[in-house]
């Protein structure tokens, strides 16, 4: 499973996350509305700042200071896609990684469109996204029930790969088992919980936590298998104490404020191809 | 208080939480700004899907896909009410049940307006408001202090049974007592517990959850009545392992998950009159 | 610590938070989109009334309603500026306390000179900030990092004493200490607990929790100094039974609901200067 790597995964991961810890990146994004306040409560317990700012006067000034932009399409209207577009193009121009969260694309032309002209803006660092929202990025008709996946995550496996050809960048596909592809590169992470897809926000917090890594480790690649690997097992060891999803949210965060590196080592489940 | 029925009433609301599971309608929301986590999260605790959209360029794509729609006026503008108008109109044309969330109609003239405006804009299945809400709909002079009900439940009866006649549609009031309301039909719920209205968006989360329940039972009278039994069983239940809304919220949801058979039978209290 | 006078101190803070819970005051918020539903529960667990409404069409009829206003500029917009400004000139008209919290003020001049037109827009009450924002507000050339402090609160001192003789109001300084200035006033309190600022909206509702204290104590330096000192305690006995920030952040509610006289004299740290 690990291809007895798991030691030095394991601690390349937990530098990351001490380095998070250390330096508190500020991450900057510019979401949709159901997930603003348990994606801050997820960078505030994983170490890092959160900011979140969309007004066109302040962009430059938030950007500059950002160490990392999410823009995350779940709630869009069209001041807010000009928002993120004129953001994607400052983070180019100060170099700051981009995540983009395509949510929902697929379920509307209207989104799908919209991410497609993200990407086409200024370059991404990751594409984050379920099966099906990557699905649509690349093939633009494959039907997405709402914001949920109807794909197991291997299905997007080549459409994963075409992304990330064509933009030169990394795509990150969370599900049962997370696959995380670059040009010529390929991680698996089988760590996570059924429970966690019960829980809002849990897709746009593996966003912003791959922002949080992509800010201390400049292989954006390496960063979102971190950040995946992170959500997995905190996810999974938030299950084992609870009884369902609402306690399952909040010992997710306890767990990403209190995760140790024997807790990552014991539980890491990383596949390299 | 149950009439000798509660055995068969138990059974039906089971039967369509079973179904809710089953199937995860895709509930569409288009609601406040306050409680849109936690109404997503009622609805995928419950079994359902959320989704919120709110931009006119998506609208006809994603009321397309949804089994339900759900307006809630509580941080209303002027785009939003454009939003949620043509929202309303789309689901007469796909035949999808909207429900009504009339948050604070009464403590503006402009939220009982827009309101108002919604009713007549094409058919609503669900009405689901407290009593102070409920009464203002009807009579547009009942004072209501913000969006907390000054009023028992019971004091909105009439204007329920007003309010149902004149739109055809039921009416769901909700309060230490709940009284659903369509022509000629009325039923009581007796469960719930008064530290509920001590967490922002319950309400709310009555008015999606209601909405789930329409997309798998025809019967919106019949689905408005098992959303409230589930919200009330699922409320004080929560409230005994708990202590305060803190916590209360986080057991509610994981109640909403695991609700099962024997525990609806032991608490529903239900009158049908 | 406290001069000898804690008794008469946790009275004078329990009589007011008796206050909260009789009368249940109604605070309007027009406040940013990650705090809006911690915000809300905060109230609603202390035992006032949350409403929010920022449309132009309702804010007279709101604010009219209203008992204290809250004005907070963590995720401005123009429209919504509009809206604050029309909002604290009616609260004027109406003698309700403003309470301006300035998130961010210093991270961009967009939101440091919203800041200042507000404050000269209509009296305030009371601004409540850390201690990177009060000072931006005060020298408009202090940088802040995102909306987190990147300085002492004794460091603001100076500054606060500066703004509040400026505008005559009180100014309340979140850190690990306390500092509330007035115009020849000036209390401490050294309650809470530094995992406080891992949860997004702990000062934003620092800053509700203010404007409910100041509708029901017209002394708005005092009620500036109750409504931190219940904060600083709920935190610090949240954080002894939990084990993380999504943990202390129920408990912080629960906390709020539950609050006793003994636990307040028990734990109070007020210096008065």
């Amino acid at each position: 499973m690990n291809n007895g790597h798991n030691t030095t995964n394991a601690q390349e991961i937990f530098a990351d996350l001490c380095a998070i810890r250390t330096q508190a990146p500020l991450v900057h994004s510019i979401t949709n509305l159901v997930v603003m306040n348990f994606t801050a409560n997820a960078l505030l317990a994983l170490g890092a700042s959160p900011v979140m700012a969309h007004a066109l006067e302040e962009l430059p000034d938030m950007v500059k200071l950002a160490n990392a932009l999410v823009v995350n399409i779940g709630t869009l209207s069209s001041g807010w896609v000009e928002s993120m577009r004129t953001a994607v193009t400052l983070a180019a121009n100060y170099q700051i990684p981009v995540i983009l969260d395509p949510v929902g694309a697929g379920a509307t032309r209207y989104r799908t469109q919209c991410a497609q002209v993200l990407l086409q803006t200024a370059p991404i660092a990751v594409i984050r996204g379920n099966a099906s929202e990557i699905m649509a990025l690349h093939s633009d008709n494959s039907a997405t029930k709402g914001v949920d996946s109807q794909h197991a995550s291997a299905a997007a496996l080549s459409a994963a790969q075409a992304l990330s050809a064509q933009y030169r960048c990394t795509v990150s596909v969370s599900g049962a088992t997370d696959y995380i592809v670059a040009p010529e590169r390929l991680t698996l992470i089988h760590n996570g919980h059924p429970l966690m897809t019960r829980i809002t926000g849990m897709g746009c917090s593996a966003s912003v936590i791959t922002a949080a890594f992509c800010a201390v480790n400049p292989d954006y690649f390496t960063a979102a298998v971190h950040a995946m690997a992170i959500m997995g097992i905190c996810g999974e060891a938030a299950q084992k104490s609870t009884q369902g999803p609402g306690s399952l949210a909040v010992a997710f965060l306890d767990l990403l404020h209190n995760l140790d590196y024997p807790t990552i080592e014991r539980s890491l489940r990383l596949e390299s191809n």
